[in-house]
């Protein structure tokens, strides 16, 4: 069985995007190189035990699915595991697990990435089978046609099963109004229904080239060694269509505040949210990144936060609460709050509550203290983060994917540290407006 | 000087699709021709007075603008007026003007015309020059980027200017969160400020050819002679291209109500709207584009509708209150409700009042009595309509160039009249949901 999953930027799927914390003294001795046809290698040492873990990552996502063929670069992850000319269906993945491997694939806005953790002496095995399929993928009518079925079944046990799914996709669209984020990364119903074979053919021809990958190699392996086995394997794949880059479409600038209500039998708690467009890592001036995430760990990441003390703890309106900045992003990232109410609190009274803290933040701004606190807290999560060898391997992939340099994960934690109190303030002052929000309402339907 | 103007969906800028009526026993004989080229001549006779109505309408529109690259259509339009390889730039306007005439031209969604009043002697000298432009524009770059500003300064004028403008845009876009009816006709400001000669030039390549036009001419003419002289102008031209369909992407499902709320300084009366996606007459069922139609007469298109006696006579609640049905498009149309606060009455009193009169009327359902009432209202403003001579034109105009058929007008009067109180309270009951539907709150901001 192959177990695919979709990174989903909600805070109702997803929580938040995995933080990174390497300080220049961390001695993390990361070592980058470019193969002949392009293809990115990453290797990271990690001696902990005898595993390794290999990823690739295509820069291609389901923002890069053509308009009105949503779904496609999701649909395309399964396809991968379909056999190519030479390998059949199945061989690969059992290979994977007669060794006692694990295997994985994910789809996300911007990227699509495949990985297999697996004992060293199998790594050349797995960029073999990985380099094969990256251009020789069987895509016949017998292997596409009922998997799109297979598909339609996830979304509609995904979206559809889940009230919250489908208020959040919904949510999505309304605070990218014109930018293909607005678009759900599994794709619209019916537009899944009408992909066809020569879609996904068109689409793996111009995105899954050699130029357009980035190997993650973690694990106890020498650089030197990995780089020779790439060569011999992904080394060898020509590509069949020239180098092009992605264009993605802008949104209009934000001036309207939007609420939107979804009701359904199937809720028992309500959820209140609110999502505040906001820069990614990658778009935001100077150090805004760092900054929105030191708000986000301020106002609600952690037991000792604004929002956790005042509405949870001192109020206790609601059962969960907190707020969290998902910055890792091509184009626009979002800064989110999130409620749900305790007891007989109406979502009218948490909205009130949690606008209370966020006014007051902004009104007093935050102090030295609480900033400190906060860094602290979340440069802990951080580093703990990175003991998984393949949250370590997925830290760079999804950076250096969306156009950041090994730089940009190795000196984080430097550049968090250098944050200010006014450079938070400045953020919190200049995102968390009304008119840039969409909030959402997640309510049971009234018999 | 070149007027243009835009047809916008929103009841802010243009309350309703003028609506049409004709029964058979109207005694209209419109003829109908296709030259050898494609193109499409409707004559309709007019012979109250020596005046004649060109009209040439491309089945083009700003949701046909390529994504990324709205407003091309309307610029188009503007660029029409800058002359052709043998026609300088004013050459055409001013033998329009020399001889008393009107000209103007109009982008929608779905449709591009152009149209001159004139009189009959004057016909064959129009669409000389008509159907010179229809393939030999001149575009260059001294044409293109001057006429680029003047766009930005009109859609500065007409959007940012106006606080129910920029709502309205991101009604629009709230309403088909997929669909191209979600961008504006004008096009986003950022993405105009990118639009090169080459894009316009592609699109005018691709759309303005002889199979994609309807040539609607009414007034005192004969249709012998007006086919002699179409044969003898635009059935010269020839196409560049094959004829092509246009492809829409269509929208999810609506399920989650969506409120919007816009605080500007300038906004002195606060406005209240609500439009429920509603099927157009063209993606209609049976007569539910009718029904629609006179749903919207009985709730608030008149004086003696259930709106404007409990809103704004019996309550004092509005200035202004009603509802009005928006049918003509290719894809979807919507259902609208508005409401302008009077005195101290505030913006949420109106709409739990306005809620009040939908939830009594979807409640005790409307009635024979009423629905007469308003249908016979409803076809005497049609026919009142049908009075002047470019109305009458431009309803032929607009249900060809959406896939409509001649007859769709002549026997729209005589469907209208078919519908019944159950036809009525069926669609009432079917779109007027909270889930489709999109509310604006347009407010004075707080100082």
């Amino acid at each position: 069985m192959v177990r695919t999953f979709l990174i989903l930027f909600s805070a109702l799927y997803f929580s938040v995007a995995t933080a990174f914390a390497f300080s220049k003294s961390s001695g993390l001795e990361v070592t980058e190189y470019e193969l002949d046809n392009g293809t990115r290698l990453i290797v990271i040492p990690d001696r902990r035990a005898p595993v390794v873990t290999h990823m690739i990552w295509y820069e291609v996502g389901s923002a890069d699915d053509p308009v009105g063929k949503s779904g496609i670069s999701h649909f395309l992850e399964h396809l991968m595991f379909k056999g190519t000319k030479t390998v059949p269906q199945g061989e690969f993945s059992s290979a994977v697990s007669e060794i006692g491997g694990q295997e994985n694939a994910f789809t996300s806005y911007d990227y699509t990435a495949y990985y297999q953790k697996v004992s060293p002496d199998a790594l050349e095995t797995m960029m073999t089978y990985e380099a094969d399929r990256m251009r020789n993928l069987v895509l016949s009518d017998e292997v596409v046609y009922p998997e799109r079925d297979v598909i339609l079944e996830e979304r509609s046990g995904r979206v559809d099963n889940s009230p919250g799914a489908i208020l959040s996709e919904f949510a999505q669209a309304a605070l990218f109004v014109h930018h293909p984020y607005g678009t759900p990364i599994i794709g619209w119903e019916h537009e899944i229904a009408k992909l066809e074979r020569e879609d996904i053919l068109a689409f793996y021809e111009r995105w899954y080239q050699p130029w357009n990958a980035t190997v993650v190699v973690a694990g106890d392996v020498l650089p030197e060694n990995v780089l020779a086995m790439a060569e011999r394997t992904y080394g060898k794949v020509v590509a069949s269509l020239a180098e092009a880059k992605r264009e993605r479409i802008r949104d209009p600038k934000p001036v309207v505040a939007k609420e939107l209500r979804y009701s359904d039998e199937r809720v028992t708690n309500p959820v209140w949210r609110r999502a505040f467009l906001a820069p990614s890592y990658n778009r935001a001036e100077a150090n805004e990144g760092e900054a929105l995430d030191l708000l986000a760990a301020i106002l609600g990441e952690s037991v000792t936060s604004r929002i956790y003390k005042d509405i949870v703890l001192d109020k206790a309106l609601a059962t969960s609460a907190g707020s969290f900045y998902q910055g890792s992003a091509l184009d626009s990232g979002y800064f989110g709050l999130y409620a749900t109410p305790r007891g007989e609190t109406t979502v009218e009274d948490l909205e009130t509550a949690m606008e209370q803290v966020i006014d007051l933040m902004l009104e007093e701004g935050v102090n030295q203290e609480e900033l400190d606190r906060a860094r602290n807290s979340f440069l802990k999560t951080a580093i703990f983060s990175r003991d998984s060898q393949v949250t370590l391997a997925r830290i760079f992939g999804s950076v250096l994917s969306i156009g950041g340099k090994v730089t940009d994960v190795t000196e984080w934690e430097d550049r968090l540290k250098r944050v200010s109190v006014d450079d938070v303030n400045a953020v919190a002052k200049k995102y968390l407006l009304r008119d840039r929000a969409v909030t959402s309402y997640l309510l049971p339907k009234k018999g």
